[in-house]
């Protein structure tokens, strides 16, 4: 049974609000052995601090989509002992849980041997994140836009460049997604809204031509950053540093509270400068500078149960 | 003097909602004449009824584009007679008064041979029209991405396919604007939003990488049609109608009451399907079928200009 790499996944990039993800050169690893009964027993480590995370089965992602799958499938449950190394570090707006549901439906496709359609892989992880815009790009690659059409969710993929670099200062306080999402309004401005139409419309401009000098613009948000970041002590200057440094852009990652900030040049010394100005709030921060990953996870999938067919 | 063309615009496209600006090969043209006084004579000929619209100098765009200009130069006003041949409908949301502020700037700029920065050329056009997104496209071509940046408006522009046909299906009544601004909620909900920020971010990829199966999903709307439509009799159906007949996409124009489609074939039958649901409502309608204007009428001017420097 070979290794599934999950890549970590970067939501919104500013403007695009659960509209955006990019998958990147981080991931989490599953090692997947089956069982000749039906139990499941996973083992999470997390490799940052090299130590196991317990979490009963009822509460974990993995066995949930992999028993969703099995659901899915309508076939008899194949138990499975499952070893994730966790790379991505959790909470922390870097899409830890999209990446356990996109790990624990594959798991469950490679040990069935059966593979459904791309379509309804994304449905089913949909249902489990309740949102598109991690599970997408884990499972497909690259810079997606995601969309919800005929009651499915649809994805257009973007290859980004592999020229740039994705710099994650990571601080080391975690906050949950559900409950920043209840920091928003509920409701917005046509303003607010037309300043985003305009920015995820230039972003995406930018990416597919390459264009990066205008992703300082682009990278805007007026839907959630501004909310968001009262829980982020130091956020508008990390961002100020960032660009002062040389960045093309930069935002929050998800939720947060992990910034993104991407640049074909100077990435040590940008990441240098936003790390001091956490320090300077007392945050400690790991930085993890990446690639976006165009692999798509479901391709791989597809070769590997159909490579004796 | 050269003969100005100013095209037509149709804004919006669906999502873009105040963000997006396409121009058309629908022209208005302008002949333009130094006077030695300081009298502006303006005559604006309706060239799809033939005949003269009389509007008094203090209420007409181009008189007081044709002023700004001079204001913003500093320069004593120089007289002139301006004819404006209007082919694009009034009051039709295809940017007739774009076209109209457009024209008189780009008269100034003839009459005084003074060319202002491309910058200052979109500011005193906004400060007109108080939206970017007709004046931006008619003054530089091609889609738009108008954007509102550190106190000014800026662009993107992207090329268009000359494949494309744009299909206008113009309805004999007029809507203003203004009144149709009106219309719209004060605050709106994330979903709409959302909506709107994953179509808008599909049509901008969907132009550039001309790929237009994605144009049916990418043009619906959620920010400005559901409410405008009300003014449009059989709006939905002659949408349906477009679909059903082959068009790639459809949408209000502007503020409407035009629908636009494109497609890149069979545009005579999606023309007359469209028109078929019109008149089924009892409503008369003259149908364009046009290309997107990729020329900038900014260059033009400059190279006017300039052409003996």
């Amino acid at each position: 049974m070979p290794q599934l790499k999950v890549p970590a996944t970067s939501a919104n990039l500013g403007p695009g609000y659960d509209t955006l993800g990019l998958a990147l050169t981080l991931y989490n690893n599953f090692e997947i052995k089956k069982r000749n009964d039906q139990q499941l027993k996973i083992k999470i480590i997390d490799k940052n601090k090299n130590e196991e995370i317990k979490i009963a089965n009822e509460d974990n992602l993995v066995v949930l989509a992999y028993k969703k799958y099995f659901d899915f499938i309508a076939e008899d449950l194949i138990g499975a002992e499952i070893i994730e190394e966790m790379h991505t570090p959790l909470a922390r707006g870097l899409g830890s849980s999209s990446s356990a549901i996109i790990g624990g439906l594959a798991a469950a496709a490679l040990i069935s041997e059966t593979l459904i359609s791309e379509e309804d892989f994304i449905q089913l992880a949909v249902e489990l994140e309740k949102h598109p815009d991690n599970v997408v790009p884990a499972l497909v690659g690259g810079l997606t836009i995601n969309f919800y059409c005929n009651d499915i969710y649809d994805y257009y993929k973007i290859d980004v460049d592999p020229d740039l670099d994705f710099i994650l200062v990571v601080p080391d306080f975690e906050l949950k997604t559900e409950k920043l999402r209840q920091v928003l309004p509920e409701k917005i401005d046509y303003k607010s809204a037309i300043s985003n139409l305009s920015r995820v419309s230039l972003l995406t401009a930018a990416f597919i031509n390459q264009e990066y000098q205008h992703l300082k613009t682009a990278m805007e948000d007026q839907l959630h950053q501004p909310f968001r970041k009262k829980s982020i002590k130091g956020f508008d200057q990390v961002i100020e540093a960032a660009y002062d440094s040389g960045a093309y852009g930069a935002a929050l990652s998800g939720a947060g509270p992990t910034i993104l900030a991407c640049t074909t040049q100077d990435s040590k010394l940008i990441a240098a400068e936003m790390k001091k100005v956490f320090s300077s709030y007392s945050i400690n921060t790991a930085v993890y500078t990446v690639k976006a990953c165009n692999q798509s996870l479901y391709q791989s999938l597809k070769e590997e149960i159909f490579k004796d067919a």
